[in-house]
């Protein structure tokens, strides 16, 4: 493909862009496709000849866009929304036309700066402290692929300093901890490093937030069996519910175990600072005094493009110590002589995206009071779609509000007469209710269990819905609540019989 | 940004793009700015008000481009080439527009499927065995980021399989093989996960290629000593000097121990497989009969923008042993079925770029023809490149040219009568002239040691280099070897005095 050609296909490309979001209402949010819709669709080897790009682009409309799951659909309610911003995708096109893989300074300098302002940036716009400004030469920050990338990032950097400063200690002693709602990010990142993980019980009644006295007790327990814990993760924002962790418990415990590194992990709910009203729920104070480590997505709530995980550490050492390698066809003047960031030593890989240039556009375009506009809506669309769960009779909410996200669940109190609502048979009726709504292809949602409690999670986020999605959605889910009470009563009064 | 303005700021960003090849030729490879240029250039937080896109394109043509190194120019030979192709680009566009994080199938059905189906197309496009592709069942094929996330994978998996088969081995016991030229990945991965790697000499009259035997006295050491090798990297193609690992050797050392993982990074050369007269060279026999996983990056020399590494398993269920956290909210039916593959239990993270479409593009606009023709063009590049420095009295080859890659350095028989060339003195003088030829912008070469031999490597892979380009670069290779040796005939003369 030529520029010329190129020129051509890049318009149709945009064109094509524009009329999917103009006609993105009137598709289905789920694909009505079965497994290997597309497998089936598609020769089994690459083309001898190359083909025209046109046909391509064709088969693209054809093939691809029927069999996307839509998340940026108005009725797109499940996991946590992805951003997804014409400023962001200009921002990735244009990082994209140049192919910079930016893992040092000298290998595209741009790369490297603008990354070092944009996470400055960053950190102004959430209120993050001085100390994780990379302007401070000490702390710093930098843009990961996703959560589970910063979370394991910091974990091999807390492993690395709790052996260095424990010569001795065998990494079958090591024990670090999460809740058992911390993302699937922090087993994982055990599993990746062979690494034992105590998972925290947390309780209903503190809106599944870690306490401190809990971590406290855990801390003694294993520290009395010989082992050595050395990381901890908090969650401002969880999953399955939006759930704050006890920071300031949590860091108060910490003090008497200066060697645990504590990740604090708000990939979804760390936008919300950017919003000073929100700053004491989602408890800023505590990530800037007690954090050795904080990460946040913008591709998630933060209106930039996938992937744009955001990671502050109190130390760049710690991560230069744990993740240098310097071979001799890496070294550089600029680097040997200390004057600039190698980001290749902030992260897992070498190569890495220019990803902060669309980070640059948005907030650049959005300016914080539109960040701090988008924010809001979002919260406030959230907070009606909750006005409507708390005013039925038939459903409640199994905890309270997370900014923009509902967690909730069917509980028919007068649908079964002489029925007692056991928790397993509310699980059984929510598991139906939720195959009904799953079935459809005009809105989704996610399930999650709250220790032992199956419910539905709403989450709010797309840029394009609005009240009218949420009273549609309202309504869907009242209609599959019905159709699911009626299937019930058969079912229970055929078990009477 | 509406969608109108999206289509006015999209239409000027492809124009601007097609400016940028026009010109990429005028522009200097390596930009002449300094450590903090961008940094000063910018303000220290977001504005407060959105600015207009008008503004923001403008700055990033006046405050980034200047600030690039032009991996696409005709005269970048540093590293290894970095692919970006229009195909590439708006493959990066079309994904970029609907933002899918494609964990598992129902995230997007048509992410998974293209992925799996693109990985067995270029499986076939390379002349890999059956068992790697996906339609096995059994083995299979993911797009990692880079190839750091390849060999970590790798590594990850090989570990876990080792510890469940060998229940009781401490960590600490572990050990992992990669050679002196192995890519720093090697030695990264094995500083993430902490584990010991030792690294195994290689020879220069073996062109830097791993011995069988060399292998097999460090397992027999290593064993005498109570440790557990389990995995060995081994490569086609080094960064260093496009070495190849002897792996028929390798591998019938392996067959005596068989709980070891043989991983193949073939990050750069991996691609040339597509060319029926390289998969000897290559050793395609012995990857396909020996390698547990291999991996090549299509985003260096494989004409797929950056990033596109592809990993594929002898057996799928390695990976999913070592990485599959399934929470509930990720759970669904169909993968509770087994019908789809659920991507995110093949690599680190969870979610992941829709990739698979640039790799479509690609492979469709270029077919095998087109992909074979540009490897096979790039390689008769270098070819020319090295006969010019065989053809010079003072430049000498420190390896056979490797596909696309050429390594020598400066050895000026003549020019200092009365003086020996200690290896110590050359690699002074070849430093000289690598900082001389360093200081322009006109060109990009980068430096390498081979066994305490300083010397230079030269990377054909632009997609606009031609013969033209190379004639430059060797006149100015010359040029300021000339001055190089003027320098240093002073230097040495005054040392006499």
């Amino acid at each position: 493909m030529d520029i010329e050609q190129f020129r051509k296909a890049g318009y149709q490309a945009i064109d094509r862009i524009c009329d999917y979001y103009s006609t993105l209402q009137q598709r289905p949010v789920v694909p009505p496709v079965q497994p290997g819709y597309l497998l089936r669709s598609l020769p089994d080897r690459p083309p001898e000849a190359g083909e025209d790009f046109d046909v391509i682009a064709d088969d693209y409309q054809k093939l691809i866009v029927p069999g996307l799951t839509h998340w940026q659909h108005p009725s797109f309610f499940a996991y946590f929304p992805t951003a997804c911003t014409f400023e962001g995708m200009l921002g990735d096109l244009y990082a994209s036309s140049t192919c910079n893989p930016g893992f040092n300074w000298s290998s595209s300098p741009a790369c490297t700066e603008l990354e070092m302002m944009m996470m400055d940036w960053s950190a102004r716009l959430l209120g993050l402290s001085d100390h994780f400004l990379n302007s401070s030469g000490v702390g710093g920050g930098v843009l990961q692929t996703t959560s589970s990338d910063s979370a394991l990032v910091a974990t091999v950097a807390a492993r690395s300093r709790y052996m260095r400063t424990h010569p001795g200690t065998k990494m079958e002693e090591l024990v670090m901890y999460v809740t058992s709602q911390t993302h699937s990010l922090g087993v994982k990142a055990s599993l990746v490093l062979g690494l034992e993980c105590r998972i925290l019980d947390v309780r209903a009644e503190d809106e599944f937030g870690l306490q401190g006295e809990t971590l406290k007790v855990a801390l003694e327990e294993d520290i009395a069996k010989g082992k050595h814990p050395f990381f901890l993760i908090g969650t401002v924002g969880t999953t399955s519910s939006g759930a704050i962790d006890r920071l300031e418990e949590v860091g108060e415990v910490l003090q008497h175990y200066p060697s645990i590194w504590l990740h604090v992990d708000a990939a979804w709910a760390g936008v919300t600072l950017a919003c000073p009203e929100y700053r004491k729920t989602a408890q800023l104070e505590q990530i800037n005094k007690y954090a050795t480590s904080f990460g946040t997505n913008f591709h998630k709530w933060g209106l930039v493009n996938f992937d744009a995980a955001l990671l502050w550490v109190k130390s760049r050492k710690d991560l230069t110590d744990a993740l240098d390698v310097t071979p001799e066809f890496l070294r550089t003047k600029q680097s040997d002589a200390g004057a600039v960031i190698d980001y290749r030593n902030w992260h897992l890989g070498l190569g890495r995206r220019f990803r902060s240039v669309k980070v640059w556009f948005v907030l650049r375009s959005y300016g914080v009071e539109g960040f701090q506009k988008y924010i809001r809506e979002c919260i406030e669309l959230n907070d009606y779609f909750a006005s409507l769960v708390r005013s039925s009779t038939n459903f409640s909410l199994i905890a309270a509000p997370s900014f923009a996200l509902t967690v909730f669940r069917l509980i028919p109190h007068n649908a079964f007469p002489g029925v007692t609502l056991s928790e397993d048979l509310l699980n059984d009726i929510n598991r139906s209710m939720y195959a009904r709504i799953g079935a459809r292809h005009d809105i989704l949602l996610t399930q999650t269990i709250l220790n032992g409690t199956f419910c539905i999670r709403f989450a709010v986020g797309a840029a394009r819905t609005r009240k009218e999605h949420l009273d549609q959605a309202w309504s869907l889910i009242q209609e599959e609540a019905g159709s699911t009470i009626e299937e019930w009563a058969e079912k229970l009064a055929a078990g009477k019989n």
